[in-house]
Formats: C-alpha cells, sequence, structure tokens
C-alpha cells in the first residue's frame, strides 16, 4: 500500500476541492492510503460514507499564501503542510501533496524531507503538452533555484532523463538547454558553461540549445533551464494561452450574427484544444531530487487537478525512480 | 530632412521586401530621404521610376545571418550593415535599419554608432500589444545583454520612460520588473538588487514586480528584465501565440462539417485578433541609449513590417528623445 501524505488546507479551494480530489482517488486506487492533514471539523463531513483509505490528522495550523516561507516552517510547526512533510521524512508516508504557498513547500522539501545525498538542488519539474502531438515533455527547473551554478544545470538533466525513463517510459529521452540562441556560444554565462558541462555528459543524450519559440511545437523531451528563467518562460506560456484564449472569446462575443453563429458552430472543438492546454490534466509540478516525490499543484486547483495529481505520484511511486537515482548520485559521489 | 541609413541585403527576403518597404515609405513621407546600402545591380530593378528621397550606395559584401557577429564587423568592413553604421556615425544619416544578423547589428550599434555617455549598455527595446486593450507596453532588455548589473536594469528603466514619453506620449508611465514573484523580496539576486535600486530611484514612476503571467493582459507601461530573460519571455510569447493560433487552424481544419463551417464564420473575426498580435504592425526592436537609433527588424520582415519600422523609426526622430537622454545622463555623469 502507497502511502501520500496530504496538505488538506494548502490552496484557494481547500479543503473542499483538495478533499473531493482525494476522494475520487480512493474511490478509482485501491493501493494508495491517505494521509489527510488539517482541520478535522471542516475535512471530515466532506468525506462520503464508506470512504476508504483515508487518515485525518488533525490539526488547526495552517501556513498562507503569503506567509514568508522559511519563517512559517519555523513558527508553524503544527501546520498542515509542515506535519505531512514530516510524515514523509519520518516514513509514515512515501509522498507528499500540497496546493498551498509554493516557496514554503519548497522549504519543506529542502528541509524537512531532504534533498538525495549528492544532489545539490532539487528542481521544480512539470510536464508540459507539445501542441499538435500527442506527447509531452519535461521542463525544469520553473522556481525552486532563482540562482542556479552550471553544474546545477548538468544534474537536472539527469533528473529529467530519470523521470523521462521511469515514470513516462521514454527509455533515451533527448535532453536539450534553454539558450536565446541554437548555437553554442550563445546565452549568457550561466547557459554558457552549462552547455559546456551538458555536452560533456555522457551519462545524457544532450541535443544542443532549444530557444523559447519552439518550445511548444518542438521541444526535446527534457529541456533543463534556470529557475528564475523556467519560471518566467512557465508563466509567459500560461499568460499567453490563457490570455488569448479569453481574447478569442471576446472577438467572437462582440462580434455580429455571423460571427457568433460561428463561435458556436466551433465552441467544442476549441473546448478540446483547451482541454489539451488544461495543464490540470497534466499533473502538479514535482520538486525532484528529493528523497521522496513532494508534489505541487496550482492554488487555484479543483477537484480534477486533485485528482490529476495523485495519479501522477502513484505512478511516480510505483516505478523505482527515486530508488535508482539516488543509487546514481551515490555511485557519482563515490568516484569523486 | 531626416535621414534613415537603410541596410538593404539583411533579412530573408533582402533586397526585394526591404526595397518594397523603403519605397511604400518614400511614396507616404516626402521628409524622409533614404539611403540603401547595398548591391545596386540588384536594388536598382526594384526602385518603381520617379521614386524619390532615394539614394544607392552600392556595396556587393554583406553579413550572413550565420556570421559571427564581431568577426563580421571587423572582416566585412565595405559590408552594406556596416556601411549603413559608418553613416550615422559620421553623420551622414539620423537612424540605421536592419532585417539582418541581430548579433551582428547590436555589435554595429555598439562598437561603430557607440552609446550615449552615462549609458553602460543600451537595451533593445520592443513595444508589445496590450491584449483587448487599446494600448501598448514597451518591454526591454530583450537581448542585447545576456548577463546584466543591477544598475543596468535601473538605466533600462530611464531608457524605457523616456521612449513612453516622447514617443508614445505617455508623460507618467508606470515602470515594472519583471520578476518571479510580486513581493520585493522575491527574485534572484540580481532582481532583488535591482529591486532595491529602481525603488529608490527618484526620476521614475516604479510600481513593483510583475509576473509574467500579466505581461500580456495587464502590464505597466515599461517592463524591465535582463537581456537573457526578457529575449526569452518574448520568444515564449511569439511561439505560444503561433502555435496556438496554428493549433486552433488545424483543429478546425480537422473537425466535422459544422465546426468547418463555423470556422468559416469566425475567420475574419480571428484574422483581426492575428493582425492585432502581429508585430509587424507594431515595428521593430530599438537598440536604445545609442548616440542614434538602430532598429531592428525580424528576419522574416516582409513590405508591410519594413514599412512600419520606418514609419516608427521617423516617429523616433521626430521626436527630441535622444537629445533629451543624453542630457539626462550628461547632468548624472556630473552629478557623480
Amino acid at each position: 500500500m502507497m502511502k501520500i501524505a496530504i496538505d488538506a488546507m494548502g490552496g484557494d479551494h481547500a479543503p473542499q476541492a483538495i478533499v473531493a480530489g482525494v476522494v475520487q482517488a480512493s474511490q478509482t486506487f485501491d493501493d494508495v492510503h491517505f494521509l489527510l492533514y488539517g482541520d478535522e471539523q471542516q475535512i471530515a463531513p466532506l468525506l462520503p460514507e464508506g470512504t476508504r483509505n483515508v487518515t485525518i490528522h488533525h490539526t488547526t495550523e495552517k501556513i498562507n499564501s503569503d506567509d514568508e516561507p522559511v519563517k512559517a516552517l519555523r513558527t508553524k510547526k503544527d501546520s498542515s503542510m509542515v506535519l505531512a512533510a514530516k510524515a514523509v521524512k519520518e516514513g509514515q508516508a512515501d509522498a507528499m501533496f500540497s496546493a498551498g504557498n509554493t516557496g514554503a513547500l519548497l522549504a519543506a522539501g529542502l528541509l524537512i524531507v531532504g534533498h538525495i545525498k549528492g544532489i545539490d538542488r532539487p528542481a521544480l519539474m512539470t510536464v508540459l503538452p507539445v501542441l499538435d502531438q500527442n506527447r509531452q515533455f519535461i521542463f525544469m527547473d520553473v522556481g525552486a533555484n532563482a540562482d542556479c551554478k552550471p553544474e546545477n544545470l548538468n544534474q537536472f538533466a539527469v533528473l529529467g532523463q530519470y523521470y523521462a525513463r521511469f515514470v513516462l517510459n521514454n527509455q533515451q529521452p533527448t535532453i536539450a538547454l534553454l539558450n536565446n540562441g541554437t548555437e553554442a556560444t550563445k546565452g549568457n554565462e550561466l547557459s554558457k558553461k552549462a552547455h559546456t558541462l551538458l555536452a560533456a555528459n555522457p551519462h545524457i543524450h544532450f541535443v544542443g540549445n532549444i530557444e523559447a519559440r519552439e518550445l511548444l511545437t518542438n521541444p526535446s523531451d527534457v529541456v533543463v533551464a534556470d529557475g528564475f528563467t523556467g519560471n518566467a518562460v512557465l508563466k509567459t506560456i500560461e499568460g499567453t494561452a490563457i490570455g488569448l484564449l479569453q481574447s478569442i472569446k471576446n472577438t467572437i462575443k462582440s462580434g455580429g450574427v455571423t460571427t457568433k453563429l460561428g463561435g458556436l458552430l466551433v465552441q467544442s472543438s476549441l473546448r478540446g484544444l483547451r482541454d489539451n492546454l488544461d495543464y490540470a490534466q497534466h499533473g502538479g509540478a514535482v520538486l525532484f531530487g528529493l528523497k521522496a516525490p513532494v508534489v505541487k499543484t496550482h492554488g487555484a486547483a479543483d477537484e480534477v487537478a486533485v485528482f490529476h495529481t495523485i495519479k501522477q505520484i502513484r505512478t511516480v511511486l510505483q516505478t523505482q525512480v527515486i530508488r535508482d537515482l539516488s543509487e546514481y548520485f551515490e555511485e557519482k559521489s563515490n568516484e569523486i
């Protein structure tokens, strides 16, 4: 039985959306036990009679979205997020989930769950859909490390490769560096040095630089970037896609009768596209490189997003990815 | 009479698209003289009889898109781009235009035209449309400086403010820093230090951080970023917008009869949206902070894009923005 610790109080729609997603997951998967951390008064009524494999661990303290991350961990030791992280650290759970304060979750991952020996900086990893193709790609770091060293990016590549192999069943994933030009000599000091390290890394299939313009249409299987740029690029994709689809809606709504009629006729097709772009269905962002998966989903996550993220965590736990990753870095540490 | 030096040989569709754009501009504006640098054999036949205010400066040498920038400047002294830059340096022209090798153009701007005293690093600046609003915002640096210091970003803010005031007629533009969080404490080392400088700058109306998610829907009038992040974000916007619109087209084309009919009905409205997003109509990217405007447009630029970029250069030259900017930084240098 896999055990997942859930921060039931994090996110804009907590605990309702979180608990609803967990209930759906508990009805779908019979090999997962859920440890729900949060206010029992609020959570218990949300569990339908006969719900199995769910245990509530009561606490009334919680970390808010505007709390200063490290300070919140220190002062809110009984918060739902901290207790969930501690459950992982102490072996009561195999992974943790939260839709709460991202900074606090990253800090909880690093400071409570702890990183795999030999990995200097775990990265926040997300899986994005490729437009008009039935495939996905891994993009990291999308925000765990605002300042990176070249070696961090080289490690991100290995992390991404393991995730692609074990979780996405892609045995020989291609890996590219996000950069502002395709030539090896392009970029800032960091990306130039990272390029050199990646090109010399015998353990990965490095295919060179990728420009952000190609990201959604022609990416390699894994794309690595520093956490500042990766975060900006991910948010730009979201902002542009959402803004554009909204703008199309407005354009159709403000059009004449012909345009409105046309809008009705294309509606269902566009909904399909929106669903394909809906990151909720592609799971959450995994803080990867830790001793156990710590997974974040959008603060605005609804029941569906929570369910899909739990499904993703289950898939990760079913593989031996963390064990093998630990062995790889263990051996590498010994080499040096 | 304003004089604009044109690199007639740079870009994917040179010299045809470049010359066609210049011809259109010469027919529209009677206060601009164009100095066309390039192969007279190819250019002369493209000028309709009676074309006024256009002089051809013959050269057969040109810089290719894959030439190494600084080396190309050194070895191709008679290239159309270098000659156009020299014309500006020597006062024969007031500004220059190219659709050619971006790196080489940036180098030509810095090394031949030269920067305004007191400005350490000129920035590549672009004007982008805000979705569903009849306004634009200035975004910089989109690629001139892959590595920036905090003070560079503080100077970019002043550069953007001057451009907004003089060229876009926005007297008190708001200025924000692109960052991965809205709080002042968010970001990498560079953005945190830049935030402090910007907040303390008495000459600008700084409104704090902006996240990339808000860029197209709710930006300040000027948004500053380092050239690596700015470049990645700009290319992400382009890639996401183009990819999404293409994907919508594909979705409609592969749909049933109803969807196809709907597609026909909404077509003209969507074309309006695409035109609004068409960066060609918003002019080129200005390397700003130099003694004269050096303006780049897309390599793929067509006649329309060339025309609009020339129109933009004319607007810049009609103002006193470069003179006033020079005075500001001159005074600032004297203060210290």
